[in-house]
């Protein structure tokens, strides 16, 4: 398993979390001795993509302990629930895992439930990972090159592992991802980690190397995706998508499911870190001027090719075929 | 004067040039005491824009110093030259540059005529990009919000001093323009230092502010325009390009005239550079993982609105235009 597949581990002193701000340069975990900790580093962008979502189960693993000792356990379990699903509002990872973990818990014993509710969540999320590549990497040719953006974590593990189980091989480039090099640091990192060819480019060579033929296809995650197609992922996608469209180079979004609680993009908060970071990492120390940083984008379903989930591929359009499956 | 505006050099030692690759966080002068030294540094990336158009003015000089300890002075200054224009192949100002004091030097007074050359060289620069940025500026209403890539230089300035004479504010959002962040340290610097807002994006975020229906207008320099309408310019210009016609902004692409030895795309060799400068920049270091890194990019016509040059603007499929008036 590549290192960041299993970066966040419930311990008996705590959780402790891969920071993925400094990896692969330095291979540092942050420990968590309680719940609030968990929130504070999620906030913090300890980890990022799935990781929030592993955090967060662990992280009401740690709250039950902490409730053991209180008057009203539940009461404190469910309000460190509404903390972390605080932390970073666009991505639905978190609301997921405390729901997990909040219907499984059991006052009689808050513990044991919750690390019962957290073990399902975890393997959960995993088996559906590995059912999404599965289905992700049917839809590529053998020696397909793959763009990708920023870290699509267990969707892209999956999707490589998945490819390696059929004999397929897929080179990647990869976009380094600013302004914190997610690209460069995780995704190039762990590519390597798994035998995949791999090929760093800056974000603004893409279009330069969809226009030129070189790939045969965007392949993203989606922080979420709305019911009506609409995709929401790292800040770059949308650029991507545009150009990828423009080319003739198909762009498939992978996620879990679409949000069936997002009718459409004005129902998704799309997360505004603070300018300053911006200016932070490309050294601008000038008062002058000014940093401006979104840290998602909302690509429109008309430059989304497929979206690839764990029941396989749908259409933009017919994304209300995923759910039916449920009625 | 903005500091990069007067960033090339002649002295009686030779021709010192501003590093531009560490300004403004340090602000260094390159010595070059030979026209070698000159060449050296340009494709050594001390300077770049309009940089090595004066870099090769001044270095033509030094090459007329060289000269006159010589036997035969003409094929001295001929071969640096060639060795000048050389140094990188996108950009047309070293050729222009290195024709200009050709045309001037005069074997009986080596120094003095190429010195004449060059100034008048500079002073033929100056001029066009001070016409082509008033004409910019007439196409842009009072309060545009524009976003502009990597460092336009003297167009820039024209059109901000074109603006501020003509009592228009105009407000800039710069990308960083990765691997070297000349947005973010060539373009935001000068325009703080000229008085105009502006705010730093990373490269990825400009699809999602021409989205969002923050900027009126996309303004780049190009390092050329075909005769059919292509504008080859610093990679991530392409992008910015499909983005804004997918989003109803206007591009504006200045140059001070279209190449009349460039009918078309394949007429302008791209360079590439080493991938290992794209893996530097992000400090990836694993030796598994490979960089790309094509310096510029090549928009079609399709996708840009209008070029603006020193004889005013043109419809990218009217650029025959601009050289009927010569006739």
């Amino acid at each position: 398993m590549p290192t960041l597949a299993d970066s966040v581990r419930l311990a008996d002193d705590g959780v402790h979390i891969l920071d993925r701000r400094v990896f692969p340069a330095r291979r540092e975990w942050v420990h968590c001795a309680t719940a609030e900790d968990v929130a504070k580093a999620i906030e913090d962008m300890v980890t990022q993509s799935s990781g929030p979502y592993f955090a967060a189960l662990w992280a009401m693993v740690l709250a039950a302990r902490e409730a053991v000792e209180l008057p009203d356990p539940m009461a404190h379990i469910v309000g460190m629930g509404e903390r972390i699903v605080a932390t970073r509002p666009t991505n639905n990872g978190l609301r997921e895992a405390v729901r997990i973990v909040l219907s499984t818990v059991d006052s009689r014993d808050p513990v044991g439930s919750a690390l019962a509710g957290a073990h399902a969540g975890d393997e959960e999320y995993r088996s559906r990972s590995r059912a999404l590549g599965e289905h992700a990497a049917k839809l590529l040719p053998d020696n397909a090159r793959v763009l990708t953006h920023c870290w699509a974590d267990l969707y892209l593990v999956g999707l490589v592992e998945a490819a390696q189980a059929a004999g397929k091989t897929f080179r990647f480039y990869c976009t380094e991802t600013r302004p914190y090099l997610q690209g460069a640091r995780l995704t190039a990192e762990t590519l390597a980690e798994m035998g995949v060819e791999t090929t760093l480019i800056t974000d603004n060579m893409a279009a330069a190397v969809l226009a030129s033929g070189q790939v045969d296809a965007l392949v993203t995650a989606a922080d979420r995706v709305t019911m009506d197609g609409h995709v929401v992922n790292k800040i770059g996608t949308l650029g991507l998508a545009v150009a990828a469209r423009s080319f003739g180079v198909p762009f498939l979004a992978m996620v879990h499911a679409p949000d069936r609680f997002a009718p459409t993009a004005a129902d998704v908060p799309i997360e505004h870190r603070a300018g300053a970071e911006v200016l932070t990492a490309a050294g601008v120390v000038n008062p002058a001027i000014q940093g401006h940083y979104p840290a998602f984008d909302v690509t429109p379903p008309r430059f989304v090719s497929t979206v690839v989930t764990d029941r396989g591929p749908f259409d933009p359009a017919a994304l209300a075929g995923y759910h039916q499956e449920e009625l």
